[in-house]
């Protein structure tokens, strides 16, 4: 029927290799495709090939030129597997070449349990708003301690101001942020400082504007229905090419790009009930180019679903993901810490929640979740720790809030402290939103740049229906405004004063911790014990490796509170505690210690106790 | 939050035990719910338990009463787990005792390799149209050597004609066939003379009219679509009641109708993304009662996806389906035999593609499909054949077409024979479709007797664009006309005459030889080896067990053929010829057995051969 799998050939887009360009289009609808550059005086038609590709190869177009497809002699459009859009998402695409002067050959991934994140949203993380602005502080990250940056979507969005999730050109790298050429860049100099790169990509949804695919062949289906419209065609008719143009993509990104691991949006909104479901495909795909490439690649799976099946081994009948996002964790967590239970907080009951997270990952492993309306979740037995990442904030959780309010905003000081210690001292892997540990006051609230005025009255509206339950709080920023934009601007200066230096050394002083000790980066979850005292909000959580037992004693509450201790876990040291006065960046506030048998554990803190003496 | 599991009490409905009504009806939205019988005279209000479930017990409502539900005091409607609607789907409910005086404890459900599948319509398989009318030819059924009758949907449809799919009360036993009493009597007497019995069942959609569970609570979601309409919330907000209704359904034909197996229909069209699909949940539910019930029960899906998750165990990921049907076996079968490739036989190359059904039963493990315009299809390597059902007629593929035509409306007598082989020399479980086995004259148009005639004109509509490519045959019978019902009804007068019986008589010797030859009853696919040589139309299939080894020739074309066999299967018996004056019901076709090392096999004729010699 075709001669050799046509899915295994070049992939869809203009690509430039050894001085010729090789275009690829997948229009299985059309007549006839051609190719149009120096605004119309060059045209070029491409031949039909098997599955619907149209395909040509040329050495007049070259990198920097800008083309269109028409289809059927109808209208310019960009390409849907555009490398770059320098005019932005309705302009013309720009060949790109791709080929790189990479110094990173000494860089190594490191292994997955060793990663800790800090996300990054690209605009407004620097005062430039660009990949450039994050290389400048690459030192200020090492020396924080985290060891990986996991850049939110920069796939070509509408406008130059998005958070990501409305990008419409997976290929196309935002060209506000600095393009294609520009990430290859940072990703360059955070291995030549050693700091891995996770790069967050959608595949369960396009943007609203800009969205030229459909006009091309049969991207999306109407057998289902996603939260943010038209599903993405994984399993309907026309689906394999499609499936084809995401894993290439994927495979993009940690090929061309030196990327280390993907990101992968909500994939609990990506419906796909073939015999291999497209993570399933996608993994196999990284897995097969990480051999080829020597060096290892991960993928993380942003999902709400508590099914393990995402994370469980191919063997197990699971899709083999390297880790999932655990909001549950998050959710406990805040509740814990005094969040209302309104909205998705409403299913949470604050600390006996926060053990079972610490103790399962998932909240709901099977009981009955009021706000679902329905028994919800799976067991997580026997699925070691580094399969979840967890965090007390990121970009959703503050993002989301009517005015996009981080923990800074809405919790005490040395709550926040208690915050980032259960973070960082869980059984799971940490992620930090960018500011955190400085408690930046500089809010994240949602904004766009888009075009189209029904479009961004049904953003607000839209916005305003789904945080119904925070409306005595007022309504949110206008997302469109450039005002709401520029007030998400991280403000470096604070970074270095008063309390925010405290905070952020204290987070320092935790991400050390985590590195350094043996029992922080013990993965099996059979190691950690929780025990919580509800009613007088303490929880104690201990962790082992080998002979090492360390103890993190949780106050939630606004009471100091007497905590005995078992006998035979003494002599105990104390690692690290919130509210002692380094910490507190105040003096008031000591750690009563007694050492026979009990400790005095001050409001709303933490205490690290350890059987053993680590030099601080 | 609730005392023990609400999943786990009482079946909704109203069920009689003891003397007493035990009322349970699921209605979350509802803020009363009201028992309405004796024409209004009697109203008892229900007590609001958990999960939106409401009850009440009383011993004033007695089997035989007709009774309605009343929500939030709204007009009365019918019980959606009603067991009985003697005045129709829009009339009231009855309350209906299940208890009945089984005679069949001496039955044992045959291991499922045992399964010799007979199909029957209720309603058009006798005069009378009902489960009696069954039971007076159960001693026809022996004789020709079926081991099992499957039942077309029986829930109360809309109407006294249909073919089942169109039930919208899955619990209520059709009462034109003969209701809750007439089925199980109907059981009792199968089982009695040795015959098990499946039951087709619907949860993958309710038929559009009289389908009141909507009134009651989110029994549909808008998540997905199906081609039938709204899809059945297997995993949305309050689905596990509704989950809960379709497995008790699945376990009241077990365990209080005695039946042996479930045919689940179009599983493909039930969308769930649960972590524990509602397929593999209701195995487990089926598992534990035949546990209890001492009992083997097995369930078979209805799938079109080429996908073995429904029918591997549950450690290989799989669902633990016992078996499924096949329909891509009868499309290249039916392609073999002259069908023309139209619509979904458009995929199927005849002789080439059957060889393929008859090694891996799925004729698509993954190549391109041109009608399905993707890739598709799993390999079935490690499967045995028992998990395939396979028919070179059935309800769907008779009645699909535009007239109803059978096999015997469109091919030869002796082509009518050579498919018959080909199922039930097959190394799968084989079914008939009623009346297949005397080549019956009366077609199997889809009929109805819907009320709604804006749904009348729909569906006849529907029909009409569903099989456009049947066009040139004209339009199909009126569906909702009686006419087109009547038709259907089998003559059994033409049964026992002329060539009719003769084709009964060769059914008989193929599921005699099937049932009696080791060789047939290995489901072991490592043993079948096919030989195909598609221009002479020629087709070898040869089975094995220990030392027996058995050949199949067939002959599709319309001239003879002489194959040369290899010596060393020498010497042979000949077990059967299709084509000899026995089975022809003519005298001028002669088999010619060259007992050196060459066969000429007639036209349209199929040869068994062994290495032994069986008794004939």
């Amino acid at each position: 029927m075709q001669t050799g799998n046509p899915l295994k050939k070049r992939p869809a887009g203009v690509r430039w290799e050894k001085g010729c360009a090789f275009v690829r289009v997948w229009a299985p609808h059309a007549a006839s495709v051609t190719l149009v550059w120096k605004e119309g005086q060059h045209t070029l038609d491409l031949k039909k090939a098997e599955l619907g590709y149209w395909t040509a190869e040329t050495r007049q177009l070259k990198p920097g030129d800008l083309y269109y497809f028409s289809l059927d002699g109808g209208e310019a459009m960009p390409d849907p597997a555009s490398l770059s859009q320098p005019r932005g998402v309705h302009g013309p695409s720009q060949v790109t070449d791709l080929s790189f002067s990479w110094s990173d050959q000494g860089w190594r991934n490191p292994d997955w349990g060793n990663y800790i994140i800090y996300e990054i949203h690209t605009g407004t993380f620097s005062e430039s708003g660009t990949f450039d602005g994050i290389g400048e502080q690459l030192d200020y990250l090492k020396e924080l301690g985290v060891t990986a940056i996991e850049l939110m979507p920069v796939a070509q969005f509408p406008g130059d101001r998005n958070w990501g999730y409305d990008g419409v050109f997976p290929f196309a790298v935002q060209h506000s942020y600095g393009g294609a050429a520009g990430l290859q860049r940072l990703v360059d100099k955070c291995h030549q400082k050693g700091l891995a790169v996770i790069l967050d990509v959608v595949y369960n949804h396009l943007g609203p504007e800009g969205n030229y695919l459909d006009s091309y062949g049969p991207y999306f289906t109407d057998k289902y229905k996603t939260p943010w419209g038209r599903s993405v065609n994984f399993d309907d008719a026309y689906c394999d090419p499609v499936r084809r143009y995401f894993i290439d993509n994927a495979l993009m990104w940690l090929r061309d790009f030196h990327v280390d691991a993907l990101r992968l949006d909500a994939v609990h909104a990506i419906r796909d009930f073939s015999p291999l479901h497209i993570l399933h495909e996608l993994n196999h795909a990284v897995r097969r180019l990480s051999e080829s490439l020597d060096s290892r690649k991960y993928l993380i799976a942003e999902t709400d679903l508590n099914d393990t099946r995402f994370i469980r081994p191919a063997a197990e009948g699971g899709y083999g993901i390297q880790a999932q996002w655990c909001d549950e964790f998050h959710h406990a967590l805040q509740v814990a810490a005094g969040q209302e239970r309104v909205g998705y907080y409403s299913d949470f009951n604050g600390l006996p929640d926060l053990a079972r997270a610490l103790e399962n990952a998932y909240v709901y492993t099977g009981q009955y979740s009021r706000e679902r309306h329905r028994y919800f979740g799976t067991s997580t037995k026997g699925i070691s720790g580094d399969h979840f990442v967890v965090f007390s904030q990121n970009h959703d959780q503050v993002g989301n809030r009517v005015h996009g309010e981080r923990s800074a905003h809405r919790v005490s000081f040395c709550m926040q402290k208690l915050l980032a210690a259960v973070v960082l001292l869980s059984p799971f892997v940490p992620l930090l939103f960018m500011g955190e540990e400085w408690g930046a006051s500089t809010p994240f609230p949602y904004f766009t740049s888009h075009t189209d005025k029904a479009l961004i009255g049904a953003v607000e509206e839209g916005r305003k229906a789904e945080f119904s339950y925070f409306q005595k709080e007022g309504a949110p920023y206008p997302a469109n405004e450039l005002s709401t934009f520029q007030k998400a601007i991280l403000n470096w200066q604070e970074a270095d004063s008063g309390r925010h230096k405290v905070l952020r050394e204290y987070y320092q002083r935790l991400l050390q911790l985590r590195k350094t000790t043996p029992a922080l980066l013990n993965y099996d979850r059979a190691s950690v014990s929780v025990m919580c005292e509800a009613k007088k909000g303490v929880l104690i959580q201990e962790r082992s490796y080998k002979e090492q037992h360390l103890y993190a004693i949780y106050n939630f509450s606004g009471n100091p509170h007497e905590v005995r201790l078992k006998r035979e876990i003494f002599p105990l040291w104390v690692l690290l505690s919130s509210s002692d006065r380094r910490w507190m960046g105040q003096e008031d506030c000591f750690l009563h210690y007694d050492h026979e048998s009990k400790l005095t554990v001050p409001p709303e803190s933490v205490i690290l106790l350890a059987n053993y003496h680590v030099p601080s």
